[in-house]
């Protein structure tokens, strides 16, 4: 047989041929979230375009390239540059209390990034991971990339709930399959927006370290703190012991700088880093964002983000209370990008999202963030990346959405 | 129980609790190689650099965030910035013949990123990877931290052998554990510099073929081309079908970069982005890239690379006959960063490491490249990250060291 041959249409490599070779976790995952086409989008948890600091962030770029351009553009190690560790574990220092340093941290590409790193060092098949009901689907599908088993335990309005965790951890105990780790997004959580009380930390992380399961701490909103700083970090809780952070500057930042960290005990921190297969994040784009973050240009930075989420926010919670109220109950989150929305019983999130897009919004629903059925009663709505005025155009259309969705209900 | 008992030393979160937790693939793997602190490094693979283009990749920096800097700032999805897809698919078109669009091709960070994106979407725990002996041990890491069993396959000095490999095949697939993939560097090989003649690619690309084995042909040093170029690349051999090409801009540009790319069907560039869990690479650097990439400065760069290196292979080439000949035979490579040295019979790889270490230059032992054991008779030698004056320096004490093992050897 010649090389012709094996190239020929329907030859050996048709879709089939490679479809056998697929690892079988590729079959068990659901399609990734996509940007909406339609005119109003507030499906995507992206942050506000125009404030973007583009012209702070060439300069970096000029003073990381001039100041050293073999150490920028050179490998820069698994773990990440070292300055740029060491200002992050001077700041989680500050916020914690806790005496952190550089072998604390490690860098990722973003927190979804670190999410997938966890996974990599402590899934195998078959390993169970305890999530929320509902949680962000892009950690549901990495865990079970994996080949882990994830098994979920319902949130209410103030998050994960201690005691049903509690009741899934001694199950998972006595059917001989512990959980490894708990997945939680404890700040202004995706999508429910909820941020965790003090005592629910404190109970998560007890509960958590009687079974010796891993807490991921996801904190890939904290810093878009709309009404005063959240409740001190599951992290600082647990003094820094059986907890892993995941942060990022996607938030404050910008999302396309694909920078984020893990802070961790050192022992968790350099099997993370072993675990890395990469060769490293480009030490460029650290050095150019730690020229950034020591520009002075960042706190102040955070505080206009802060200004611009608050509008957006109350601008999108009154709309909801005008035009949508009487089919949708919320809680108003303390930050972050999220409305979660509960549905009017009898009203079904996919037929809600459905017509909303027929008005030309898209919305989530809820039934995308459950690993194991469920949220058909709930709608994700993002509030961060529309200006107030084209949020209450689109919020209208929504309620104009639910008003049909409810009348062909009746009808 | 409190959060403080939780966090006490020797309490439950001890080395043994994190040990316990771990995926067993982090115990199985090898560490990964580092930077050396001798005097004359022959050891980490990486390029000049003082010639880094830090220049025009400020300019390239600036002008990707002025002329679109949401664009460059925001999330750009998983398979990367579509121009740059298209750049890379215009010239692996001129390349091959082939009539490839940006459809067939997904940027990564680096082809170790490339590699690990492959393992993701086709290996699980004990599915087989075939790799040669010696090997690139990135990838065999990286092959085994998803679980899957590297089986390897002789080279020679021309490359991967395709009589073993065959046989190999056959013999997976008697046992009921057919191969699923193939990996090579057909081009200046890591480490053994050797580049596969036309004759085996065609070889390989057809036993695979008939064994439903994809080919996964590892292009790093493709570029540094020191001899004229290479014979075509097996992705051109088996006209785009059952072949996974990985291609980087580490070695032509700058490894601080951590741009590189898969170029596949589009059927299998697909599921390689389906399996990417980091939301995606920077979009700012694959912009930067681009504009780089457009100024006209690339082709002259890479030919000023070639200049540079072929100076270094052939100054480090001569300084081996002339001060470590009685004790070792290679063949000069064709391109890229290695010489592959055999070792005179009764001189051993590590103690020649060793006493090149008191010497003060670090070089490779050959059982670093071996999945399954072997490599004692083997020394490799980078020539890629020193000027030609250090290099002789280098290789007169490399000489000196090999010369007292051999003496000792006597002794």
């Amino acid at each position: 047989m010649s090389a012709d041959q094996a190239a020929q249409p329907g030859g050996q490599w048709d879709e089939a041929a490679i479809e056998a070779l697929l690892a079988p976790a590729v079959r068990a995952l659901a399609q990734p979230t996509s940007l909406s086409p339609l005119p109003y989008d507030l499906n995507a948890g992206v942050p506000d375009r125009a404030s973007l600091p583009a012209r702070e962030l060439a300069e970096a770029a000029v003073a990381a390239l001039a100041e050293d351009p073999a150490g920028a553009l050179t490998y820069g190690g698994q773990q990440g540059f070292e300055p740029l560790r060491a200002w992050i574990a001077e700041r989680q220092s500050a916020e914690t209390g806790l005496a952190l340093t550089p072998a604390h941290v490690s860098l990722t590409a973003g927190s979804a990034h670190g999410i997938d790193t966890v996974a990599a060092t402590f899934l195998s098949p078959g390993d169970v991971a305890i999530v929320g009901a509902p949680s962000y689907p892009g950690a549901i599908r990495t865990f079970r990339a994996r080949g882990a088993r994830v098994v979920d335990v319902p949130q209410d309005e103030d998050g994960l709930r201690p005691e049903p965790l509690r009741k899934a951890l001694e199950q998972q105990r006595a059917v001989g399959a512990p959980a490894k780790l708990i997945y939680l997004v404890p700040n202004y959580d995706n999508p429910s927006g909820a941020t965790l009380p003090l005592e629910r930390r404190e109970a998560i992380v007890r509960v958590a370290a009687e079974h010796r399961a891993l807490v991921v701490e996801d904190d890939a909103y904290t810093g878009i703190d709309l009404d005063g700083p959240p409740p001190p970090p599951l992290f600082q809780v647990a003094e820094g012991q059986g907890v892993i952070r995941l942060g990022t500057f996607s938030k404050t930042i910008a999302t396309g700088l694909r920078v984020g960290w893990t802070l961790a005990a050192p022992a968790i921190t350099e099997r993370l880093v072993f675990m890395r297969f990469d060769n490293g994040a480009s030490p460029f784009l650290h050095r150019m964002l730690l020229h950034y973050l020591r520009s002075g240009a960042y706190e102040p930075h955070v505080k206009v983000l802060q200004d611009i989420y608050r509008a957006r926010r109350d601008a999108s919670a009154a709309a909801l209370v005008e035009h949508a109220e009487p089919y949708i109950t919320f809680r108003k989150p303390a930050g972050g990008f999220f409305h979660w929305l509960r549905l009017r019983e009898g009203l079904d999130a996919a037929r809600v999202a459905a017509t909303a897009a027929e008005e030309g919004v898209a919305v989530t629903p809820g039934t995308m963030y459950y690993a194991d059925g469920g949220g058909e009663g709930f709608v994700r709505l993002v509030y961060s990346a529309l200006p107030p005025e084209d949020l209450r155009e689109a919020i209208t259309r929504f309620g104009r959405a639910l008003e049909r969705v409810a009348r062909e209900g009746e009808g």
